[in-house]
């Protein structure tokens, strides 16, 4: 077993931060390894680490190349040549890339590697170049994958670095990665896509990366081999790679090359430095361009590990903070290069949606038409039509779409609402940029925490239209009107309160025997008033009901519906029914919290695995019971239709109801990881444990 | 007479580097001015001093109504209570606003400024609110002027700041700022911002800015009065302030709250310090929300001013570096609140385009299909329709249209235009972003130096779409044919050459006696692929006459033409006729330098003021002939057409040529501007020199 680990500590869509621990110490990702060349060191170590750097990577083939290196590495260990911290090497693939051929076999460099210690050695993989014909493609990365068995089967105590190969081809990257995955490798790079980003094709590297990461097994770091400029990071860190490395640094400094997060700059093209960091803010480009040029080259070195480090550590406080889509439109937007990105993201948006988390502590951004390709803008609309609508298609009430407006809507809408409540039953829907907004659902995640602008582009409204085109086609004939004001307001009175075909304005929503009792209650008097709260209440709770459990999740708000509301903002806070505490509403994303009572009337309409993960380990149930998190090391299964932080139900083989939490890995990751949190536990079912007790 | 002054030294379009001087030293502008209290400096001005401040702002009322601070200010000056550094004083104008009164008169407060030597002191101004009806505005903006009036009468040699009122309504702006424009003022705050920011009314401020530029003589230093969040300074100094001030820095920090380029976030929201700043790439956020609050204060505003300073010197670098549009829409973008000024920028195009440079250093950067509405996109469709396309209606030959491809498109169309060339006399244009371009431009700024997207948006496909129709519309019926390869070579060669209802296929180009001669020739044995090569240099010649100079220029090159090309490039470098020298092409942008028999060439085919500036005073005269750049106080006349860079011929009233240079003022800034250059003279008209000495 490799003495190096991994695991997840936060996350965002495919981004995570992670523990990567090592013999020298433990690593936080998303992070950039510095090149290192032993012969020539402008940068220590000691300055690398407060710059921000955790580990490095240097060439093991170099030091093998190199007899004193060589000699020192084998007597005294690789880190005596480059410094007391975590050591990833290379194996010489990227020389033979460059050179044509290396001096080493495959078996030579790992065994080369593990004799100087190296904390991840990497095997001699074969370099497939990106006009490889397809059928090269193939038989190299096949090469390169009898290379990995061979390292796996000698590798010892060291973490092995199994590269995912296999050219422009997404079908071979994926095919490579799911049987790289299959051996006891410890490290993934993606290789081979050096040339991509040297001739800004950055769209097939987009490919290649989603090739790769649809293979590999989500348990093992993922490395953008040669990865070097800031420019990339966001991109990659959000389609899931969390180790980059690069001499860039030192080589552009070599060439007088700046780095900056849109891209690279000649010094003498610089009038001002207007970076912020510590070189740049201290001198001048003047003063800069007449220094001693090693003393330059270094000054230029540093910023760019400034440049570098600052968007490493941007990229981890967006995924804590929770944007770092909106980090990566933006930067999309800054080079024309990689403005063609933006169709690779749409293209998987489906992919993306599956580690999309439900919620967010930051507001969606929009940034322009593009956002609306967004994963979560696409949840939505399925969620809509397949969750919200169906369930609602014989309620032919009148429907009055609105406009944009201030959020929460039916707050800003208010008064409109009103008077349309006195002659009609009609249901109202915003047109939003996340398809119809039914007002029920106006407090929900993402549509309430929209930074939208006053006006929408013409591609962003076009594509609003062509989803209310769709929505309009789910509806029985000519129920849809715009609201115009008076005039809406003289139609409803015309037809009775009733547009369309049909008159027969049923409410769907005052179904079942709901006794509806607000708490508290300070406005006796206006019982008409109170009773539309009512009305409007539980149809708010049954629409997010379905949207966020499932179609026919509202069933289980049926009965003595009694609805706690917060005394200041008079928004939902709790849900009894029938005596029993169902669910919490949270103040902060208008989603639900699910309590035990809740989760057994979800157990009972919906059959395993559905939003469920499963525990199979009797001592390990009793720690769950006892409100410990879900380790993913213990998860049988799982409902794959579950999110990131959704609301789930730890069972066990039994389907028991083991404790309630948020989901932090979904299925195909809490099967694969041997360590870090699965489901984070809210709430234990106390039971078992007092009965034992 | 005031003791400041300004000048411009570097400018592009509306934006510029100013040197504005003061008793207390020179500033360059655009910059930041920092509000100072008196009472409580947290930040010294030295530290000031050393993020970047040039001159600080403090208030005079504040100081006025403090009895400690007013006695003080009165015995030993204002520079004793801040600092030795410029200062400007406000006037208590804000106050007003706040607090709906203040206890002093206009007449009372511009002579305290002046008892305390402000260097540049504010008259009481009557703040519109945003939401005054029209009337009001209008009114308040009279008052204002007529305290102007008041202060212009009494200011001494204090320099005065007269702000522009007039509420939202643009044309009040305008109206406002002219009056005060012919005024003794030495100072322009664009005035009543500060609610627009607060409630990111972006559209409606950009509307306000571009008003009050429209009116402004272009002479004085512009202050867009409480700006100081550097989310704002690109576009503000894009649209033309020189000045921003602010108490941001300070506020935003007492309340934690740090700035970022794109925006501000709460320090308790930031997980990781990302950005790259003295002070946060040396601590942590958890450090930072630990410390004291006075301590925690002082390091946010410091991080807030490295963050606002380092974003002057960017709009500083980019003014010079060319880029700053780019700049500009990058933030637009980062910010929903900023997107819907793309449609303010839009609307100003034909504004904008009047200050636009004919050159730039950098590339033309396409960030999506707001880039088409730039400046320089507007001016060539305009160019192309009027100076190239009516010159060549005659010419019907066959028009094959090519996709986009790389620059410059003569070299990567070589091979399918040799072809075509075997078999017919088509001529080529470029489907391209700023519409279409023959290939005989393609080496002409900005159309050779753009990076565009390999795969553009849709709606930037429909734009040029647009224009592509209009072009159609431009030529005789069924001339065009888009390239398709070899079906396009079969159907040439079917209709011998030449398509559409015409096949005279005159050669508009070989009209003339011209007298080829290429210089060097190595290729002498193929003769034919030499004279091609001449015929199309002919070409390019003329159509880039016509394209920089006006419409008819291209009979300047009419006779015995002889063009030198470079060894190197085979890029055409200089331009003989009949023996003389008329011009020179510039490799970086591909555009002319002229020469002196160039020059008269175009004197006779255009009468004045057509491509000339007019200076009217023997002695200054003769200083121009011997080569010294022309000042903007002798300037009489000068083209309105003319743009910066534009090459432009300085003549005397007599319409005798004096030099030849580069446009730095544009006509009416020229006129206005008493200090800096209006002509940068390349070569003086020796002749007179010789003839005196």
């Amino acid at each position: 077993m490799a003495s190096t680990s991994f695991e997840v500590k936060y996350r965002d869509g495919l981004a995570r931060i992670g523990k990567f621990s090592t013999p020298h110490g433990p690593v936080t990702t998303p992070t950039l390894l510095p090149v290192i060349n032993p012969s020539t060191i402008p940068v220590s170590v000691d300055t690398m680490r407060s710059l921000g750097a955790e580990m490095i990577i240097t060439n093991s083939y170099i030091i093998h190349s190199t007899d004193h290196l060589r000699e020192q590495a084998l007597e005294k260990g690789v880190h005596s040549l480059v410094g007391d911290i975590p050591i990833m090497t290379d194996s010489g693939t990227f020389q033979m890339y460059v050179y044509g051929k290396v001096r080493v076999t495959n078996e030579q460099i790992i065994q080369f590697q593990k004799d100087i210690g190296s904390d991840v050695g990497t095997i001699l993989d074969v370099f497939t170049v990106p006009d490889s014909p397809y059928e090269t493609a193939r038989s190299e990365a096949e090469e390169t994958l009898k290379r990995a068995k061979a390292g796996v089967a000698m590798k010892g105590k060291m973490a092995l670095a199994g590269p995912v190969q296999g050219g422009v081809y997404p079908d071979i990257r994926e095919w490579h990665a799911g049987e790289l995955s299959r051996l006891d490798l410890d490290f993934h790079p993606v290789g081979g896509v050096v040339p991509l980003m040297e001739n800004a094709k950055y769209s097939t590297l987009s490919e290649v990366i989603v090739g790769a990461k649809k293979g590999l097994i989500p348990s093992r770091p993922v490395h953008l081999f040669g990865a070097g400029h800031p420019m990339i990071f966001p991109l990659a860190a959000y389609l899931g790679c969390d180790f980059f490395d690069s001499a860039s640094y030192i080589k552009f400094a070599k060439d007088d090359r700046m780095m900056f997060w849109n891209g690279t700059r000649k010094l003498q093209d610089i009038h001002e430095l207007w970076c912020p960091c510590p070189v740049c803010s201290s001198t001048t480009a003047k003063e800069l361009r007449a220094l001693p040029p090693e003393e330059r080259t270094l000054q230029l070195a540093l910023h760019n590990l400034h440049i570098s480090f600052a968007e490493i550590r941007r990229i981890r406080d967006a995924i804590k903070y929770g944007d770092l889509r909106e980090l990566v439109e933006a930067r999309l937007r800054e080079n024309p290069n990689l403005l063609p990105v933006f169709e690779v993201l749409a293209k998987h948006t489906d992919y993306l949606e599956r580690f999309e988390p439900v919620s967010r502590r930051s507001a969606f951004y929009f940034t322009g038409p593009e956002s609306l390709n967004r994963p979560n803008v696409a949840r939505y609309r399925r969620h809509f039509f397949s969750r919200f609508m169906p369930s609602r298609r014989e309620d032919d009430r009148t429907i009055i779409l609105l406009e944009e407006g201030e959020k929460p809507y039916s707050r800003y809408y208010g008064q409109t609402i009103e008077k349309v409540r006195e002659i009609s039953d009609a249901r109202f829907f915003v047109n939003s940029i996340f398809g119809p907004v039914p007002l029920e659902l106006d407090e929900m995640y993402p549509l309430a925490q929209t930074v939208i602008p006053v006006k929408l582009d013409t591609v962003t409204q076009k594509k609003m239209a062509e989803i209310m085109e769709t929505f309009s086609h789910s509806l029985p004939p000519g129920l849809g009107i715009v609201w115009d004001g008076e005039n809406t307001l003289d139609a409803l009175r015309m037809f009775g309160g009733a547009l369309g075909d049909s008159t027969k304005g049923t409410d769907v929503i005052d179904q079942g025997d709901a006794d509806v009792q607000m708490a508290p209650e300070p406005d006796i008097n206006q019982e008409k008033k109170r009773k539309g709260t009512e009305k409007k209440n539980l149809a708010r709770l049954r629409a997010l009901a379905d949207m966020q459990f499932g179609k026919g999740a509202s069933d289980m708000i049926h009965g003595g519906v009694r609805i706690v509301c917060s005394r200041k903002t008079g928004k939902i806070r709790n849900v009894h029914v029938n005596g029993e505490h169902l669910l919490s509403m949270r103040a902060h994303d208008g989603l639900f919290t699910l309590k035990h009572a809740g989760a057994r009337k979800l157990q009972n309409l919906f059959p395993p695995p559905k939003l469920r993960a499963c525990v199979d380990d009797e001592e390990v149930e009793e720690f769950i019971r006892e409100g410990k998190n879900t380790f993913a090391r213990f998860v049988t299964d799982m409902d794959p239709g579950l999110r990131p932080m959704d609301e789930v139900m730890v069972v066990n083989g039994k389907d028991q109801l083991l404790a309630i939490g948020q989901v932090i890995l979904i299925r195909e990751e809490a099967l694969a990881f041997s360590r870090g949190i699965a489901v984070k536990v809210r709430e234990g079912d106390g039971k078992k444990k007092e009965k034992t007790a």
